[in-house]
């Protein structure tokens, strides 16, 4: 409903614990903002693996009742990301597949670049496709690859594909994890008692009681066994580059994300961006929830008062019927009203962490209007996203992307609003302290890493 | 899943619109957050009454579909709380009756002190219950009234009762609303181009770009036709009480309830209570999300910065499994996380609004502790919660509030806190500004209006 | 989906068993022809009674889960039967009523004359009505009766209505059943060892291992308690009026019905219909189930073979889409197809129970010659149904019913069948051998027992 | 719930008809005693392929809602047959696949001998299984054939398996349909005006007033597309083994199964049945529905008069909850009830198809007994079933079948028979005219086409 980029996926996996399931469905409840389209589990007690997937929110797909139909003492779990289109079961993780080597599962959070031509050539050789989702290719390569040990044939897999993933699987007695090379998305190794665990954000670890051991890191493979954890590095190292998004909104403000914590960072960046663009005003008014930190950031740093001025509505699901008398700014209100009290005369500061389309924002900036604003001066904590992702993020074509449109003048104009200051490229740097960690700023950039979806250079595919 | 007092009910009433169930719905939208367990819409095309109701939240029951079986110029609508325990599609509301005087609809927000005896009265006199709602008690003596006219039979109804009630009634062609003498619950007046709506807070006006007129005065009964409204005023007079905790806690921030912005007297309150409980501290942070204005305001006032360090989870729902290999403050854990980055080493004032039995409080001291907290300061913005209530608010038994049964100190304690401070009584009344309006605080003081529901002094029933 | 008469209603209820609940349940599935569209179960404890309602089969609203929150000794079941149009949840029974002489629950099968003017009385004496069915109006009637005895009260509110009523009543610790005065409804007694019943239909003895004792009589209410059971007899006494129908279609073939094997009657209409109508043929063929017996006896009687010439898909539910691409017998052939082997080149005799609108037994005179029959013989086992019923039976208007607007060989140019032959109506009385028993047939002769339901000549009101 | 072999499947495919969907939903319906676990139609609109599968029967699963979502011209569907146990939506049918020669959908009836056998090797090749389901493994041979023609890829695949199958498979653009060469299962060939179908049995095409063409012969492939109808006939010649259980139990008596009436067989199973083992008695009573058509033979035969001294309860579905009160006869009582009147003194044959553990059957002889009958006569339309089939038709284990463990006598013990009478081999072979069609006897033979399953001899695999 909101105009936002989304997150596609979250990951959970935990190897050695009585609970294993009761402790991934609590891990994924954590990690819900993730995902909320779909969500399972897959558990194995070392001699049968068992699996339920469902549409909707962890809460919805499992109870009491479904969480003991998976016993088992390792488990692998996954949330899925809500789009309005084609949201099937079907694709619903993690991915369960009979191979010759035995039963496997994938949990998989990112987007393969070459999956069409992977896909395409593993049909060629009569491979069947039952889903829509790259994670699937995975399950085929792994299934293919004739190496004798369960790690060597992952990595043959992994060898295969470029993109993004942080993938968690599991067979009977092992549970496996692995990063790509440029580590886009996060994937953090912890401990509760005597399990492992590998998962999205360290507040998964926090609900479960685990303990925060380090990131998996890019381009590393880790292998959970009764040995304990082996960790292999079957790839060139590449300079890191992950999102940078995550820290501008996607994470969630107590996770701590590529090392650092979120909330510090987003925190920061509101600072930064007072720097960069400070106005006279009387209060500093957050796009709740996401921009509540940098909006916090921004009044400490500009001394102007912040205040709750726009109040969210958590009841909102998926649909709502307008009415006939069409209401201005439908979708926004039913999720945010303003308040006059403490709007009403204001020159206010609006603080968001991003603008897509626009549209959005241009509803926010009239509410504030008709709540009484004398002034309203839209800051966003992120630079303008003028370039679509293809490592794991849903997000609009260029086309879509108002910033790629138009220049920062215009968008004002289209947004009605006073002023309009995005954080500037290098204050997200100097904010973020880019140094051992590189960033993916291809959104703001186009500066991709392994270049666009459609110029793939090809990957070597001999092997089958 | 946390530990409050709970709102018993929300109302809405339109009269005079083409989409009179759509607007209901929306309107039962912006008023979620005062009953989650059923809600339902009754509406009138002047021939005809229909009804849906459900249990859950409005977007689930109503859709197009129900929504298009509820055609109609006319409609109430009305949303209820959620208890664990007896909670039946036969106690949502609106009530519908037929009677000798033709169809009519019920939605009730408050408590009737005298409904067993009225009901044990009106069964001795043949009438059948097939609810436990005290609002079944509106329609039975209204069924009975002899009255030739319709505002005559309601207000015959009301004479009978003692209590708590913010009523909108539905009859063919007409929309009535009434509120008691006290004025316990909220209600206002409000216009949507051609049409009159009455509802509990103004949030739901905001919602359909409806336009506040004033309050539906205490004691005032009014009746919408196609002659206008008629205020009717059957009641001698006296000193209002409205309700505090809809200040302190229920209403929306964005509502404006008893004529003052909710907002304002929130941050009022945290102002005050920085003024009476100031200690060094190195930041502030709210419970969220009730505590989060008062937070504000005592942050203001004292200097401390406000931070965001408790995170909350908004999809939590109704019930989670909790592992045997049990996790500290679980409850509170799924809703809320600390944030180390904010917390490591601080001095922390919390602001709540309140502590019912206080095992969530000492929870969440228990989390922030976890988290890093130095010291841990918990700031209530209310006075100490003493007394249950019997007009619409869901408490547990005096024996179960720990205020009842505690010094201030021995609370302290229990919350293992380094401090513990409540507003003052006198503190509350000035931030309120105590004057034109009185409010009920009877949980606080044990000041009940009408008394305790075991010493009702009885009421004239004669006239059956 | 078939044209017929359709009976209202099953009552089941027992007395002191450590199992009501689910002997209620199984009573239910056994009378479940009686009713599909709704079912319920109240239990009591002696404590506490418990209702669980449903709409749809008993086997779909009651499993193991439904049947534990019934706990009690006694209790009282209902099943309804399923019309396309106002089928609600509220109008599921047992009736349950709060009264000021304690609780108590309703299931009846039957009509009643006047209930609309009752109702009407009632209304004007303040009562307030819940749903549209008789049923509530005994609630209300008892519910005001000043009688101090229980059996008492129950007698003062059947005293005020006239119709057709086979009632089951249940307090905390008694259970009631009453018959009308003209009896036209079944209702039998039993016991399953100390445990008394009392049911509609024998078949429900028959499934929990029950003995049948004897018939409720016409006229007698009975009250079960810890002292045993006591019969009353309120009412002069009338000639009894047994529904006719109850043998020709209703009651299940198995069944016991007011004293004669309902197999043993039906085949006997078959027997006398052969009598009355022979006719050259090769084969009889049934429409499947409720010809069937009828069919034997036609057969034994006239020596034409029998033979299973339709056979009955009974996957049938409520609705199927028709294609586009009409289907000639849309709906009888999703239900029946006719069998060429049996018919091809035959003279056929169908045999049904009886016709109401026609129109299906044109569709499957068309079928039979469609699949080779060279001649088609309709023969049906009830003489013309020329009038509708008030006594518990679901009739179309006179105006649908084929046979009250046409004469019998207009009929059978309308079924295009070769020739039509009803059973006469002294064949009826001779077949059910009339006599210390006398029938209630308005529905074929129009001589209704207590009028039609337009000219009621009023009841004695005046005690409320 | 009874105890009986089970078929395992329908099949349904239809080709060039603009309501594609509709027609197999009701062809479905037709089929549904095929199977009432799970169902599922894909649709081609000759440009994109849809699927929709769910559990339940037909017409739970789809509605005019899930109908509008498949659009197209051709369609095949599947019913699968109800178990107790693994029965989950993946197993539903037919089975899409995407290869690299495009989408493509099985729905199959029938069971591979040598599955196991070439699932392993597939997966040694590195595919992966989604499934338990046989028919998984057509669509993976299929997507591995290198041919370049459509139809030699579906032959390259059949020829890599044995056993039964009959399948019919739809690409965008064509439908095939393929029966093995012993023709196990039914399949026949009809038409829809200018549509071509392929269902199981005749009944369907009845449903749909489509034409009965002609069998789909044993070993005969066919294609339909825009050209017309192809046949092939890639298989070597065998004597067909035609299942002959679709004549004793399975198929719809309505329908023409193998050339033959199944009506016009069973009836002469009955027959022949009395002329083998009569006795003297007074009525014929049929196990209802399936015993009626050869308990009418025996009537026929015997001059005994047929009587329904068994009525069913058609409104039984999975479970029910037994008291703890033990029922006799509990499981059979919920589905039969004996008619005293037509039993009471009666010497009574009773005739069933088949006896397969015999727990049902004794019940029966019991509550015949309970009910009266002076001498119990069993007589079974098949012989003795003592071996397990693995050709589409789900049977107990040898150990639980009763005829392979014990003799005739001791069975008619087992049972409180007075006398059990099996139709001979000799007999059954008689009725059926054994000639052109010889069928498949397994069952009482042991003599199985292809060996057992754990015989294989093993198939060229080698073109891998």
């Amino acid at each position: 409903m909101f105009d936002k980029f989304r997150e596609e996926c979250g990951v959970f996996g935990i190897y050695n614990h009585p609970e294993a399931a009761n402790l991934s469905y609590l891990g994924l409840h954590a990690l819900q903002h993730r995902g909320q389209e779909s969500a399972g589990i897959v558990t194995s007690d070392e001699v049968q693996m068992r699996t339920h997937l469902g549409m909707g929110l962890v809460q919805e797909i499992f109870d009491e009742d479904t969480l003991e139909t998976l016993p088992g003492i390792h488990a692998i779990g996954h949330v899925r990301y809500s789009t309005t289109g084609a949201s099937h079961l079907k694709n619903a993780q993690p991915f369960f597949a009979e191979t010759a080597h035995g039963p496997i599962a994938f949990a998989h959070n990112g987007n393969l670049k070459n999956a069409a031509e992977v896909r395409h050539r593993l049909e060629e050789y009569g491979s069947i496709f039952q889903t829509t989702m790259d994670t699937e290719v995975f399950a085929h390569l792994y299934a293919r690859s004739h190496k004798e040990k369960l790690v060597d044939r992952l990595i043959d897999a992994l060898r295969k594909v470029q993109g993004a993933y942080s993938l968690v699987c599991l067979v009977e007695k092992r549970l496996l994890a692995a990063r790509d090379p440029f580590g886009f998305r996060p994937l953090v190794l912890g401990r509760v008692r005597d399990a492992w665990v590998v998962t999205s954000e360290t507040c998964a670890l926090d609900l479960i009681e685990g303990e925060y051991v380090r990131d998996v890191e890019p381009g590393e493979v880790i292998m959970i066994s009764s040995k304990g954890l082996e960790s292999f590095r079957p790839f060139a190292k590449v300079e890191p580059r992950q999102c940078i998004f995550e820290h501008i909104y996607f994470a969630r403000p107590d996770s701590v994300v590529f090392g650092r914590s979120v909330y510090s960072v987003r925190q920061e960046f509101g600072r930064q961006l007072a720097r960069e663009h400070g106005v006279p005003a009387d209060v500093v008014v957050p796009v709740p929830d996401s921009g509540i930190v940098a909006a916090l950031g921004y009044s400490e740093e500009s001394g102007v008062p912040f205040a709750m001025g726009l109040i969210r509505n958590h009841y909102v699901g998926r649909t709502f019927i307008e009415p006939e008398q069409s209401i201005r700014h439908f979708g926004v209100k039913l999720k945010l009203n303003a308040v006059r009290g403490v709007l009403e005369g204001k020159r206010v500061v609006v603080v968001d962490d991003s603008i897509v389309r626009g549209t959005t924002s241009r509803k926010i900036v009239a509410m504030l209007r008709d709540a009484g604003a004398a002034e309203v001066h839209v800051r966003i904590s992120s630079p303008p996203t003028c370039f679509p992702c293809y490592f794991g993020i849903d997000t609009p074509t260029r086309a879509e992307l108002i910033a790629a449109n138009q220049q920062v003048a215009e968008i004002a104009q289209f947004l009605t609003a006073d002023s309009l200051g995005y954080i500037s490229h290098q204050g997200l740097e100097k904010a973020t302290d880019y140094g051992p960690y590189v960033y993916c700023d291809a959104c703001f950039t186009g500066n991709y890493p392994i270049g666009g979806r459609d110029t793939a250079e090809g990957v070597q595919l001999g092997l089958f």
